[in-house]
């Protein structure tokens, strides 16, 4: 059921995504070439975030489509050379190998620049609903992903320290995290009501989707990963299982899920999609 | 006069950014790096052009520091090694000499998330205006920069061959066009007045701006234009001067700067230091 839903959200959002991607011109394979694949995680979360609220997938789907968009955005540049440099991205050779770096810088700016004409389409709803996406994502993606990078780094104890590759990576983490986040309360803000809960409920999500992944670098197969796995640990970085060890870090996942679940007790059975989520999050494979 | 109110408005617009940059955090630095500097023309246009429907810099200045963030950002990627390769930007070290090219790609990303927070700041009017101004940013640094892009290549004559770094310039050169074009009409969003004449007077003085570019790269001092010149030849890149030769570019940007003026006609004396930027624009020294 969830993994359905999953499915038939991911390709409406894929859809809206598709129509508003540039046609033609030089960026116009590489930017379609970058948000191919991809289970749709977080455009799910906010369609399904509006849904609690009575809103349509008519108008949820711009956001869904522009949370994809920033997401690939992040994966592409975080790709580069001069970043985490991999050469494969869901099995398929990153943008940057398959065009060259300066694709790569370009694409990504221009499926940033994308996902904000998204979510302030005009069939998305009145204008302080659609600047207030905005606004928030601007933030998002820039502010107060820093901010949660700042706390990573200050649980790794390097906050003393000068700028270092590391802390990048940790401010890339927060990015994640806030993505995230605003995936979740964006329904809120959608059907005009209070975006805590749902901020709660993403922030935990976030956290443990991060720790999946940690966990699926040092267990995971790198043919269902789809990339290769094992390199947090070959270049040191500090990860959850790193700082925690597996255990410790495999009980704090499902502490978060359980957190995640918790937040949206006011939703009731509306939520059950959301908790599944959340389930699958910590147990998923790839 | 007009170099004064120049200097006025960047006062106010960097003031604003800056209130809006990270105190804290490992981008803190090279964020406020990236943004020093430039005379400010971009958020001067915004501020001027808002001033013609008697909006006041309290609301005009948030979309003028968000288009110098996105310049900003713009100029920071552009000198990647992948990119233009510039070691000096405004006679100072560009990002990734000064830091590292990870640092760049960040800063840049970090920016232009920034300047959509900006515009969508809840100080710069209603929901709408505010909508708008986020849709028409994310489609002139996304989209319409990339058919821009195209218009361009069509002129050199490339647009059959596939991706190549020739392109990719004119690609760039298309998005600064937008962001010019932007930084004009957004002024009309925020007096929701219609837009067309800015466009109009935004489009001429962007490609005006880009010839005087050019022509700087062929005949500037290094020393008042803080960067290196010849640099566009030396690559064999294809600039206004090389395809209309110096005498036709020069007359070129001359009509373009009366085209610019002539669009603000029924504005009448209330414009006239929008026309001075455009003089300006064609006999700037750097």
């Amino acid at each position: 059921m969830f993994r359905d839903v999953l499915a038939a959200h991911n390709r409406v959002a894929r859809a809206c995504l598709a129509q508003a991607l540039p046609a033609t011109g030089p960026l116009a394979e590489p930017m379609a070439y970058a948000v191919q694949g991809g289970k749709g995680l977080r455009g799910f979360l906010v369609i399904e975030s509006a849904g609690l609220f009575d809103v349509q997938t008519g108008q949820s789907q711009y956001p869904a489509a522009a949370i994809e968009a920033m997401h690939a955005c992040s994966l592409v540049h975080d790709d580069l050379p001069c970043m985490d440099d991999d050469d494969l991205r869901r099995g398929q050779p990153t943008v940057h190998k398959k065009w060259d770096e300066a694709t790569g810088v370009l694409v990504g700016d221009a499926l940033q620049s994308l996902a904000f004409e998204l979510v302030t389409d005009p069939a998305v709803g009145p204008g302080e609903v659609r600047a207030e996406l905005a606004r928030t994502l601007g933030r998002g993606a820039g502010g107060l992903g820093m901010v949660m990078g700042q706390a990573l780094d200050l649980a790794a104890e390097v906050a003393t320290e000068p700028l270092t590759l590391e802390e990048i990576i940790a401010l890339q983490s927060g990015k994640t995290g806030a993505l995230f986040e605003w995936s979740c309360f964006a329904g809120a803000i959608l059907g005009q009501s209070d975006p805590e809960p749902l901020r709660q409920y993403g922030a935990a999500l976030g956290q443990a989707f991060q720790i999946a992944d940690d966990i699926l670098d040092v267990e995971g197969d790198p043919e269902l990963v789809g990339k290769a796995v094992g390199k947090d640990e070959a270049a040191g970085k500090a990860t959850f299982v790193s700082l925690l060890g597996m255990d410790r870090a495999r009980r704090r996942a499902h502490e978060l899920c359980d957190a995640a679940c918790d937040a949206l007790s006011q939703y009731g059975e509306k939520a059950e999609l959301l908790r599944d989520a959340a389930r699958f999050t910590i147990s998923r494979s790839n």
